[in-house]
This record gives C-alpha cells, structure tokens and sequence, in this order.
C-alpha cells in the first residue's frame, strides 16, 4: 500500500544515500534516469538537490516543466536502475522498454515509478548558474509518499520488513550497488 | 593501512551515500561535525556539494580557512558521529570531547579524523548566493585517502573486511543508522 508522507519528514527518505531514479515528463514525452548523486537540502519546506548531466535527455524535460520525481527504488529493481543508465530515453521511451509501470504522482505531471518505495515529487527552484556550471538542480519537495511495507510514520522499517528485495540501494559504480544493511541505534544526547 | 586514491577514483568513496563528518581548520581552532547532506558533484576533477549550517562552529572555519574535509566514519565510531551532532565546538574542543584523534591531511590544513575510512581534502569553490541561501557549499577534491582493509583500487571492499565495524553508515534520524550492507552486481550493458 502506498501512502502519504508528511513533508516535514520527507527528508528522511533521502537521508541515507540512496540511489536514486530522477522520473520526467514534458508534453507527450517522458523519461527515467538513475541519479546517484541526490540528497536532502532543507527540512521544512523540504527541498533536496540533484546533478542532472547537460546530455540526457532527462535534463531538456525537467528544464521544460519545471517539476520531477526523486524515485528511491528497491533492490527488487536494480536491473533496470543500472539498464536505465545505459538507455537513453532520445531512442524510445524507456519505460516501455525497461518494463517500468508508472504510476500517477499527486501533485507534478512527471509520474512516478513503479517498484520504488518512496517518492518526492518536486519543483524546481530555477538557479541557472547552479545548472549550467554544475548540472546541480535544486528542488522543493511538493508532495511525497511510500511503500508502507518499509516506511512508516517517518522512519524506514527495513528490518520489519522481511523481503530484502524491499531494500533501498547504494550505488558504486560499474553496476554495483550496496544494499541498505543493518540498523542501529545509538542514543542521541 | 591508508593509503591515497587516486582523483578519478575518488567520486565512489562518496557515490553511496555515506554519512560524513566535516573536518576544518583556521589558525588554533578547528572542529567537527556530522553531515549526512553530503554527496558528489564532478567527477573529474573530482567535486563535492555539502550543507553547512549558518548556526554552526564548522561555518565559520570554513569560510575562514576556505577548505574543509569529508571524513566517511566506519561503524566502529557510530557514537561519536551522533556525538558530534550533539556538541558544539564553541564549548571546547569536540575532538577532544569525544575522544576522537586526528592525522594530519596531505593538502589542506584541516585534519583527517581517525577511525573514519576514506577522506576527502576539499577546497571550497566558492559560491556566496549557494552558501548564504541554501547553506550549500560546493567543493574540489583536492586530495584523497582510504584505509586500504576496504577501500582499495578504486572500489570499497565491504565484503572482503570481516570486521562489520569497517562498515560505512547511512544516516537516517534520531540516532539510527544504517550500516553499509551486501553488495550486489547487475551487468552493465
């Protein structure tokens, strides 16, 4: 069942570095990239801040409509995470041919992937000289939701969760990623 | 053993989305602190994006010094990363508070934090408008290091290190953690 995020929680679905999908849409076309390089930037209002390469095709749709979705998949999906690097969305729409569903998002016209745990649905907050020296984009965070298998009442629940293919992923490189592990719990002063 | 890694390599240390302390220097003081907000930016040379609170010590120095480090702890210092979030360095020196020790850098004056595993010298490239409405700070890599039990040729080796305190950490809130878990390998096409 997926459900709704608090957005002042919504930075906790980001917190621990996971790889992420950046989903896309702009008029009858749209497109999924992997973005390992994604993380939170404030709390409240939430925004979150995302590297966005000049030469994907990715880059001209979220310039266009102003909005994308941070997707967060699960192991369950890694293939397509790492085949979503390797296809570029300019020969086809890769949803087709990665076998990704979509779902609608809430609030931004981008939709969200299906197989992911959570997701952030975002502005942009235009920072031209942050996108052209940097492909850095910034976001707000409009609307966010999650798998309530693994994320409940703000906080992942992966060792609740039994399937370790609801695991979200760390990225390395060369199509190899690190699952998230095992929690602890260290008291806070 | 600690060994360098080379600038081309040094993305990946950070690629998984590892939580960070900030080491930074200027004149007799330094200080550290907790940042999860943290993540890679260029590879070549290399770049980092980390949040920096206007309220902290860190802030300062930084600006000061106009150089920082992204020291990756292990597991083994899980405490002390929560720790270092607790305390401010306007009370006193947080190394010696928390009984972390330090390893002077090959660049920068900052110092490395022992008992971390990978390290990343940054100069900051500097970006007032970032700094003042984001609190975003953008950095080059100017040098790099890793303890060789996980991290060597350009690939962290969690796998191969039986100790699970070598393990890095994925932040998520009130104290909790995520430990770095199983690697997995999709072929890349």
């Amino acid at each position: 069942m997926i459900i709704p995020v608090d957005l002042a929680k919504a930075y906790r679905m980001l917190n621990h570095g996971p790889v992420t999908l950046v989903s896309s849409a702009h008029g009858d076309q749209r497109n999924v990239m992997a973005a390992a390089w994604a993380m939170p930037l404030d709390f409240s209002p939430p925004k979150v801040a995302v590297v966005i390469d000049k030469q994907t095709f990715t880059r001209g749709l979220v310039e266009a409509s102003g909005e994308f979705v941070l997707n967060i998949p699960a192991r369950g999906i890694a293939a397509q995470v790492i085949a979503a690097g390797g296809h570029s969305g300019r020969d086809g729409d890769k949803f087709d041919a990665l076998g990704l569903a979509t779902l609608p998002s809430a609030v931004v016209a981008a939709p969200r992937v299906a197989g992911c745990v959570g997701w952030l649905e975002c502005r942009v907050i235009r920072e031209p000289h942050n996108e052209q020296a940097y492909d850095l984009f910034l976001g707000e965070v409009v609307a966010a939701s999650a798998d309530a298998r693994v994320f409940r009442d703000g906080h992942w629940l992966f060792d609740e969760a039994t399937d370790p293919n609801l695991r979200t992923l760390h990225y390395v490189a060369g199509g190899q990623f690190y699952a998230t592990g095992d929690s602890l719990q260290v008291a806070s002063d």
